[in-house]
Parts: structure tokens; sequence; C-alpha cells
């Protein structure tokens, strides 16, 4: 039932905000994050069926997802088509042998997540396919649903959708990666959803929920690193103090030093997380006014891919400290750290990878509206810092932090501006991931700088561990920036252009 | 074969350099991580034979390890000492039923590789263990040679080590990591190798050359995932170039970035690693001056954590470059780099963690001769730099980067001596790591320097190679120095001794 939490009511949802269900999906991907994607993957297929589905395939299929009856799956990739989805083959036909408005599908999809098991009595597979007549490359892409299983008088029959093979992965191995073949005995009956190729556009709206759903899996993982290795620290004994005695390792200033880190990232990845999640409420709640909808869709545009894309680094980077903390014990396929290291490497790759998140930031949600989108959160940024305590190392660096970066930006939108499209292509090629990073960093101490003010001069311990644990953010995270900084204003691409990696072969 | 490279002739050895040896423990490192191991073992044990054992313990075992019939182990963990080995309990006692001079030990040792194994006839054990009379703490440890299989008469029996468990683990699953009992049938037989209770001493030989080893290994790992990533993005179609054609992800410029990064990173951590191979020989090679000498061992003293931190370091990050290169496949069990990840992970935690190589290159290698060593090697570092043509990045940018470690270095020794021990210990907490990883990134620079140097006004397509190359490590790596210089400059040690990492719990 964990789906129908933000599902709405008409299809026995409890209509709750997205933030809340945001809090779920995170708690979800620490617990396990092959188990969290298929309930993810079932969120995200109600918002697309919702948005663009007829009411008949809505009265259908909404409730049993929304419930956790059946789970769902998005078969988009195919061996010749990953990142670039413009090469799909797989074909949908006019089925003139079912009801007036049933295609038929023929073709391989792979690394199908969820794609087949007996978890659930029927999938809702959302497939990307072509039409004969369609026109070629992404234009021509139509989405379908087919289900697993037809009903078909008082029972049901399998339809022709089939896993031919299972992956055998590093991590997420308890999720089921598929390769589905369609159309093997004739023809998978499916039922257009959305206008005829416009397939593409109706995936985004699940690509972009599961955009974010990553980052607040990620975050779920960091989350779960946090956890365990405090646990850990707190309990291995090694090593003296300056007395002699023996000291849990959380005595040791460099596993504080991780400790801390680890408490530092988990935070910051989860207060930009929620942020565009919140950001979502807001565009969908029937009350927001035009203007705040408006500001809300520009900061979810814009914080989407950095969401998606700095918070799934981050856990990998929360994963392996995590490790470090366990020592030889963290390599052990029996503790959970390893896992967790594995688990968390598919974030970065898997529903566009973060160079393509980093390509959208720049190419798409900066450069498109000038940097009005970046501004605006800039300024809530300075906002932020200026209200911090003034002797505080954030209240210090911050704003220097945002004017750097404002500063980069608008040089970089005058290169890009002053290029072709390939020299656009190029420039995002070289720098825009490390500029990707350089704002989730800079967001990450927004958010401490958030959590700050809104403890304010409270002097519980929990309230001196924000600000503690900000002043970490501030001597020991935040300082990342003036690498990536550097890099950025630094280029490299006419180096990058000129090189040949073959050259060293 | 392969270990009577740099061995000895008087055992069957080849008596190479270490530089040749060190190669080849590279290449074994980037073909199989897990088997190399045991060669690298091998060679270790017979430094430490050489330096240590009685002339009847190495007329018997240097030319079987040499010649590869036998393997070796280092038998020093215990579940209760890891990082600390004060608190060894393995005991040896003379053995009243044996020869003269041979030992009885009981104890059980955890984490062993290639602990046991049927792929050699004989496996030598170094065991660190306690004798009945011994100080407490390291000083009370000796150093016990105790074979898998003792020689009696004409034939051989089982010695009384046994390995009674084997560790399940996230990588190198190829070698056998075990867990020992020695005694459980009265006692494992034993020979005392150097003198008593100065067994730390004598591993320290081993250690020293393994530190150098998990380097070489590591380059190795990073060789190898430069090497899948290119091979695949020179093969993967996926995407278009601004004509509209089907082009190979080489072809797309963040790809060409991440290729570009995993060259740069290989080469410059074969060339640090190298150096401290070099060094080596010097400090062996009997014609070697006494001046030179003394250089030598100071740079090797100084180098050997920078190896074996900063190289295993990069070969994590390269690793997942790799997998980031690959995309979906890269996740794949049957992709090779999703094994490089997972095996390269290991090289941070094992023979000492890099946060231990960090503490012993500041406290040690740098505070304790108030620098100069350093000194010695920024100087050289300075001096490549000032070769480099005059138009170059690298020629802009690696004079500025170490004034500026030299400057910050000045800072923490003159901060070292003006705190007590404790106070040493915090502040090595807080900031040796990152120190360590940005001494690591400037050595880099300067072997990309040393490159471009040698390759001089070459026009061919390798020395245009190695000038591009330079030119990238100077653009897009050599930068993150100003974010760890920020970190270690900046402090936070007093928010970390402070902070309670428990506060978010």
């Amino acid at each position: 039932g964990w789906p129908s939490l933000s599902a709405p009511p008409e299809c026995d949802g409890q209509g709750l905000p997205l933030l809340l269900s945001a809090a779920a999906t995170e708690i979800w991907g620490g617990a396990n994050l092959a188990f969290a994607m298929a309930a993810e993957t079932a969120v995200g297929v109600i918002l697309v069926l919702q948005a663009h589905a007829s009411e008949e395939l809505q009265a259908q299929y909404l409730e049993p997802l929304a419930s956790g009856e059946w789970t769902a799956a998005m078969s988009l990739t195919e061996p010749q088509a990953g990142s670039d989805l413009s090469t799909l083959r797989t074909l949908a036909e006019p089925d003139p042998a079912g009801p007036g408005n049933a295609w038929k599908l023929t073709g391989r999809k792979i690394f199908i997540s969820w794609g087949d098991h007996d978890l659930s009595d029927n999938i809702v597979h959302l497939v990307l396919a072509r039409t004969p007549d369609a026109p070629p490359g992404t234009r021509g892409l139509s989405l379908f649903l087919v289900p697993k299983r037809l009903s078909e008088g008082d029972g049901w029959r399998d339809n022709d959708i089939r896993a031919v093979s299972l992956e055998h992965k590093m991590g997420i191995k308890a999720s089921p990666t598929c390769v589905m073949a369609l159309g093997d005995e004739g023809g998978a009956r499916g039922w257009l959803v959305g206008e005829l190729h416009n397939g593409l556009g109706c995936m985004f709206t699940l690509m972009n929920h599961m955009r974010i759903g990553v980052g607040l899996h990620s975050t779920g993982l960091a989350e779960r690193a946090r956890q365990l290795a405090l646990a850990y620290a707190a309990e291995r004994i090694q090593g003296r103090d300056t007395a002699g005695r023996p000291v849990a390792i959380i005595e040791h200033t460099d596993v504080r030093r991780m400790l801390l880190t680890l408490n530092a990232l988990a935070h910051a990845a989860r207060g930009v997380a929620y942020t565009a999640a919140a950001a979502l409420d807001l565009v969908h709640a029937p009350e927001t006014s035009a203007e705040v909808r408006a500001k809300a869709e520009r900061r979810l545009g814009l914080l989407t891919p950095v969401v998606k894309a700095w918070c799934s680094d981050t856990a990998v980077e929360a994963s392996s400290v995590c490790v470090q903390v366990h020592g030889g014990m963290g390599y052990m396929s029996e503790c959970e750290a390893s896992q967790i290291y594995r688990d968390a490497r598919i974030g970065p790759i898997y529903e566009g990878t973060n160079y393509i998140q980093s390509q959208d930031l720049l190419l798409r949600k900066i450069a498109r509206d000038g940097g009005s989108a970046l501004e605006e959160l800039l300024a809530d940024i300075e906002q932020a810092a200026a209200a911090l305590p003034a002797g505080s190392l954030l209240h210090t660096t911050l704003p220097g932090g945002c004017a750097r970066l404002r500063s980069a930006t608008r040089t970089l939108l005058g290169r890009l501006k002053a290029t072709d499209a390939a020299g656009q292509v190029a420039l995002a090629g070289s720098l825009a991931l490390p500029y990707l990073t350089w704002l989730g960093t800079l967001c990450g101490a927004w958010q401490w700088a958030l959590s700050v003010n809104r403890v304010g001069a409270q002097s519980s311990a929990f309230a001196q561990g924000v600000r503690d644990h900000a002043e970490f953010y501030a001597a020991q995270v935040l300082p990342r920036v003036a690498g990536l900084a550097a890099v950025v204003e630094g280029g490299g691409e006419a180096v990058i252009a000129r090189a040949q990696p073959a050259a060293f072969a």
C-alpha cells in the first residue's frame, strides 16, 4: 500500500503531499534500494496514467498500482538505444484482431528493472515504441501500456511479453533486471497512452519523477551509510587514547571526521531532495497562485538534475566513507556497508547518466532562461547566508561562494551565446558535470544554513549539533567548490577537443 | 617464476632492478589483483628473510619462494587487533619437543590473504606473536616463520596451522582470505626471524614493500580501467554528431573528458609509484654513494605513504569513471569494469588504512625532519616546472601549487610544534588525509611535467599526446588542490573536536 501515499483519493490513494511520500521513498531506499525501485516505478506510472491515459485505462490500472497489488516497469532501453532513444525499434501496429483501440507490439527491451517477477499478480509496462507511419528519431515515439496479464471474460491470460533473460549485476541484486521479448508469438497487446508520437513527452512525466526518486533513494543510502558507520564506530574497540586506555574508534579524530562527513552529506542531500519534492507539491496543489506555481516550476526544473546527479554522487561517496570506517570488515559481503557500496553505484548511471543531468542543467535549465531561475536560487541562498550568526564560518564563506558561481555562470552564458550548437555541446561536455557538482555542493551549504537559522539560539544538544555540523560542512565540504570553480573557470575545452585519448593506448 | 625478477642470484633469483619488477607488479595488478597479491607477498617475504632470517632459514625458504613453487602469507591481524597491533595475543613459546631453536605457536589470525590454498606445495607464514616474557604492547612482538608443511626425514608433514574459515568479500574473490588457527593440536612449529621483541621492526620491511606494492597494483587497476573504457568507448555506438551521423561514444566530449581523466590519472599514479621503486633501487644498490643513498632513503620514506594511499584512492576513482563510461553495461557482473570497481576498493583499507598512511606522512615523514625531505621534493617539482614550455598551463600553475603547499606545510609544522602529542594526533586526524591527497595530486602534476620535458619538442603523435594530457591534467585534475588546500588551511579541527557525530543519530 505504500504507493498509495501520494496517489489521489479517486483511485483509493491517500492524497498526501509528495513531500511526505518523499520521506517514505528515502527510507525505502535506505532499507533496500532494489526493493524500493518497484514501488517508486509504480508511483511514477500512476502520475503518467493520471496525466495522459484514457479514463478507461485509468479506471482499470490506477487502483491496483496504488494499492501495490500490481507493480510497474519502464520499458525504454534497447540494445542499440540507451542514452539515445532516437534509434528505438520496437514496433507498435494497430491490432485488427483486438478491441478497436488495441495495438500489438513486437521488439526487445533490455535492462528492464522489475520487468518480470512473481511478487504481484500483474505488471504494468510502459513501453516506448514506434508506429509504422511515424517520423524517424524521438519525434516518432509513442507510449503504450502493455500489461503482463490481460483480463479476458472472468479470467486472465498471459500477454505476449516475456522475460527471456535476467542480468547478473554488481548490486541491487534483489531487483530483477530483465531482457523482455514482446511479440514472439505474434504481438503483445497494448494501449496508447497520450497522443500518438508524443511518447517521449509522456515518458518525461515519469523520467522527472524517477530522477527525484533516484535522489531520494540515494539520500536513503547516504543516511543508511551514516547510521551503519556511527553504530560500528561506537562499538569497535581499537587503539588507545593518550592516557593509554583502549577506546572505541569513534574517539579517533579521523574517524570523527569521517562520521561528521557522513552526517553533513546525508543531511545536505536530504535537504536538496526534499526542496525539490516540496516544489512539486506547490506545482500540483490547486490552491497555489499562478505566481507561486511559476516560481515552483522554475525551482523544480532547476533542481531536478541536481537532485538526481549530486545526491547519487554523494551516496557513492558516503557509501565509500562508510566502508572505510568499517576497515577490513567493510569489505566483507556479510557487512551491509559493502552492499551499500555496490548498490549506490547504479545511481549515477540510470534514469539519465549524471552527465546527461548536468547537460540538462546547463544547456536547458540555466541557458534557456538566461540564468534567471539560477539567480532566484542564489538570492534565496544569500538570504539564508545573511541570516546566519555573524561569527560562523558558513556566514563568512557562503556569500562569496554564491558570488563566484554567479560570476562563472555569467561568463559561461556569454560563451554559450557566442558559439554554435556544436560548440555548446562541447562546452557542456567539458564543464557541465563539475559545474553541477559545484552547484550541488553550494545547495548543500544552503540547506545547512537553513537548518542553523531554524534552530536559532536554542541551546539543546541537537541545536548545538546542527550548528557544529554546519561549521564542519563549511570547513571540510564547501571548500571543494574552490577546486570545482577552478575547473569550470579554467576551461580546458580546447585541450579536450584536441587531445586524442587513444594516443596513450 | 615471477617473484624471481628482483630476487638475488644466490637464491636463483634474477637480481634485476626493483623498478623492473615494479612494472611487472603493476601489470599483474591490472590483470588480476587477487592473484597478484600472492606473488607480491612472496617478494616481500623474501626481502624480510634476506634482511633478518638465519642463514639456515634462508637456505631452506628463499629459493622455492623466488621460483614461485611456494607462496607466502602475512599473518598479523587478530579479531581484536587490526590497525592497532599492540593487543596481539598469539603466543610463541620455546618448543622443548622440537629442535633446539624451534618455537610452538598458538592463536587465531584473521583476514589472512592467501592463508591457505592448493596452488603451491607449501605456504610460508610470517606470524607476529608474543613470547611469554615479552613486554606489553608492540615492543613485545616477535616475528616467526611458520610453514604450512614441515620437512621430516625424506618427506613432509602438516604443521599445526589450518584455515578454519574463508571470508566472502565484495571483491578480490580469487584471493582466499582465511581465518587461521595455530596450535589447535598443541602448537604450530615456527622459527624466530630477526631479534626477539623486534617483530614489528622486521615486519616493517615487509609492510613498506607491500605499501609500494598496493600503489603498483592500484596503478595496474587504473591502467586496466583506462584500457577497458577506451576500448568500449571506441566501439559503442550511441548518439549522433552535429551532422546527424551515429557515432561511437568516444566522439562525445564528456566521454573524452572521462577517458582523458583516466589516462591522466593512470600515468600520474604510475610515475609516482615508479619513482618510489627507483628510489628503492638506489637504496639497495651497492654502488650508490652515501649521499645519494641518504637522499633516496628520504625520498622513499616520504613517497611510500603517498604511493600507497594516493594511488589506491586514484584506482578507486578510475574504476568508478570506467564504470560510468560503460553506462548500464558497467554495472553488469560480466563486465570487467564492475570487477575492477569492487577489487579496487580494498586498496585504501589494507596494508595500513589510507588515513594511517597520511598520519605517517605528516607526523613522521614530514614533521620529524622539519620538512626537509618535502622541501627537497618540492625543489625537484619546481625544477621540472621551470623547464616546461613557457606557454603551457602546467608551467603557469605548478610553481604556485608548490609554493602554496610549502607555505601550508610551514604553518602546519609550526602548529604541530606548538601542541602536545594529543594535539598533534588531533590535528593529523583533521587534516592529514586531505594533505596527503594534495601532495599526491601535486606529485601527479610533477610526473606529467617530467614526461613533457622528456618528449621535448618532438612532433610525433605520441609526443603531442603527452603535451595534451599534461595540459588536461593542469586544467581538470590539478585544480582539485585548491579545494584540498582550503580544507588544510581552513582547519576545522576545533569543530571536529567539539562536534558530536551522534547528535544526529
